[in-house]
């Protein structure tokens, strides 16, 4: 029944990819999925779902990895690059023991896997009576940032509750990021509150622009919150949608974050004989 | 005609300090000002209005510096904390020289001197056709962050364009705050952009109350944006104004901070091991 249900999600995911690219005009030239797309969310269910993802440069085996595998082959057929939202993704160690991350590959418009981000933070979270979860009882966490040079520059990528750390922004900035991309599944709790607002500070602090991109509302399991949105340099919500399934679709111009840069220098204004934000794996 | 400005600034500063405190049940504990509060927002006329301010533990010297003298006397006679906005400070160095701050005292119930932050990020920005100034044309920074510790914890102090700069909220954080205060003046561009976000990003990112205090809107000279406000550690606005001159009132309940905190642990759950950032001056 697992296989089954995963199965389902890869073609609908395949659908909604084809639909897209072939609905939008201008051509599509990156596409972005959101979090966790080929199994429900929670934790039990991971184990079950999860695929054995290759590294950058390593070999993609279909079998090992039919959800990777249908983004690689549409993003070479359509000519797009693909943000993969995320899976849970296998791994098994010299002795034999399986870890379980929630990652993301990035893929270029040759089908290439040329990025894979493992969710850093992972989402333990108790808010009493509200909101309880905890992620690490089954994912293990990615221990690096990942920035990727793309046509368009350095794309930064994170996961859902990385979002929540200023630190990591501030780090995929220093190290030229014009783009963030954060695949994520916030709840009803944290979504109406922090979602948005998140997405406006990542982009603000760091004039750049932020896409965030969430599985729509559903209505079992996991409720996530929906509104996957893109944010300006300048902070503004440049589009969103709400809690049903839907495609947002802007036209990004990078040359917006020249301008906000050059207009307020705050890279240039920096204090840093007070602080600096070290990173440790550049 | 300079002096007779600065007088009537004073005075009124002193009328409105007194109005507040009498007019808000229960008891004032502690009061904010705006920045550069006894002098017009112009880089030509921080040298007429600066005074001299001493440090910590320093003498302040009534004719040499009267709008501090003005705000030690009103904390100590109505037993307030007054966190003092901003005005202009002469520091006159041994070849004779004049260096002028943009500096906010920190005042306790006592009416004694226990901080001092001199702005460490000049306000020097150039938006072409809407927005150009240059701070720096008058002004020099100051070198460190500014944490005090009060009755309720300790707290942080930035002056306006200070609060643009993640890393110095991150580092204020981490010095243990539990509230920030920035007196600043955003102008009619940045202001309905990014005065209320920044606030809300740095309260979310930090997990702490912030308070930001703005100069009324007015009508000649420098614009401000008016629109104080208090913003909780969850990132929601508890208390705000418009643009007209006005006192803005919070309750803050500090054990929103600890629940905050404990619900959604992110200062725990910073990933060390990839970045963090230097407190060079801890």
């Amino acid at each position: 029944l697992v296989e089954v249900e995963k199965e389902a999600n890869i073609r609908n995911a395949e659908t909604a990819i084809n639909r897209a690219v072939a609905s939008i005009s201008p051509k599509v030239e990156m596409l972005v999925l959101p979090e966790i797309w080929n199994s429900p969310y929670a934790t039990t269910a991971f184990p079950h779902n999860a695929e054995v993802v290759p590294n950058v440069g390593g070999t993609l085996v279909e079998s090992l990895s039919p959800s990777t595998s249908m983004l690689c082959s549409r993003a070479k057929e359509l000519g797009i690059w693909i943000v993969g939202g995320s899976i849970p993704e296998k791994e098994i160690d010299e002795s034999g023991n399986a870890k379980i991350y929630n990652t993301c590959t990035i893929i270029n418009s040759s089908g290439e896997i040329v990025g894979k981000h493992r969710k850093m933070h992972l989402f333990d979270i108790d808010i009493p009576g509200k909101m309880t979860f905890k992620e690490s009882d089954s994912l293990t966490p990615g221990s690096q940032a990942t920035v990727v040079n793309t046509p368009w520059g350095n794309i930064g990528v994170g996961i859902c509750y990385d979002m929540r750390f200023a630190e990591l922004g501030l780090l995929m900035r220093q190290r030229g990021c014009r783009l963030l991309i954060y695949p994520g599944a916030f709840n009803m709790v944290t979504g109406p509150a922090h979602w948005q607002l998140l997405q406006q500070a990542r982009a603000l602090d760091n004039q750049l622009f932020v896409a965030a991109c969430s599985p729509a509302r559903g209505t079992d399991g996991y409720i996530a919150w929906g509104h996957s949105s893109i944010v300006s340099p300048w902070g503004e919500v440049v589009a969103s949608t709400g809690a049903d399934p839907d495609t947002v679709v802007a036209d990004i111009d990078f040359d917006q974050v020249d301008t906000v840069r050059q207009n307020i220098p705050i890279s240039m204004q920096k204090r840093v004989d007070v602080y600096s934000l070290q990173d440790y794996k550049a």
